[in-house]
């Protein structure tokens, strides 16, 4: 099998957005440097070998101080060219976690602000980028409707050769077709 | 913003599920060297630079003679130490395309065979790798229940630095929400 390129031409960015039920909450930050006005779920690039929702948690927690789980694959975005990547392309994928604790203690070093801020304000408000907005209306939409409506969830499948196995994202079957 | 790290991790590689609506079919392959008994959809790595979709159609199209037409984003799979990845993540992401010819001519330097197949029957084979027969459940259930059931759909947004645009897939929100 000949697959060129044999080289790696993505970096993975994971953003957690952390939503409490009860209250109908996200978690969010605005950065220190690039968007201070813009409101954005908190998140960082994947280690080397790190899953896609442990990367989430971890940048979470490092961000904020609040520790959560993962609970689906919300988003992927595709870039080429993105002024972060340095000539290579950026695959940002956002994921739903949920909140194991509550009381935020922010990285003043990556933040100037962080807050849980109603779902409905973060859906409506001009203080965020294009992908948060939209994000925000889906998992909105998702606290209303249920977050079976716009989550793909995980499941670990064998691999064929090496015997390991491997992490894939999907939309639920309904039980009754598995 | 410092976010390392500042090296790409992934390659990207994609997978066409190209479904035939009117007869519930589906495009698959053999591949000649690794698979030889398992009916898997053509994919192939992403050039660099280049979109989701783009390869999909492009590697269906050089594996199988047929043209088709990107619909969605049906699954994403992230795998470490993948043999086929020389020490670099994998990033496997199975798009659904729609045919816009049939006569299939397949690659004899990729593929053994190559035929139009039922979903049903590549759902329950045993001759298929499992996450190709669960792609094939969730493909069957779209086909019965409808495509949005299944779908992650593409739209593009403005990027808030360099003004360019950018592909973001998640499921698609009720029009009178968005």
């Amino acid at each position: 099998e000949s697959r060129l390129p044999l080289f790696a031409t993505h970096q993975i960015g994971v953003a957690g957005a952390v939503v409490e039920e009860s209250t109908g909450k996200v978690l969010v930050v605005q950065d220190k440097n690039k968007t201070k006005n813009a409101w954005k779920f908190p998140g960082g690039l994947s280690d080397p070998g790190e899953n896609i929702g442990v990367t989430a948690v971890r940048e979470v927690f490092e961000e904020t101080g609040i520790r959560s789980e993962f609970k689906s694959l919300l988003s992927v975005r595709q870039q080429h060219n993105h002024p972060g990547a340095f000539g290579m392309s950026d695959m940002y994928i956002i994921c739903r976690l949920s909140p194991l604790t509550h009381q935020i203690n922010f990285c003043h070093q990556e933040c100037v602000s962080c807050e849980w801020l109603a779902l409905r304000e973060l859906a409506t408000t001009g203080s965020t980028t294009p992908i948060t907005s939209r994000i925000a209306q889906l998992l909105l939409y998702g606290l209303e409707q249920g977050f079976d409506k716009i989550d793909l969830t995980m499941e670990e499948l064998p691999a064929v050769y090496s015997g390991m196995f491997y992490q894939l994202y999907h939309r639920q079957l309904p039980t009754t077709l598995e």
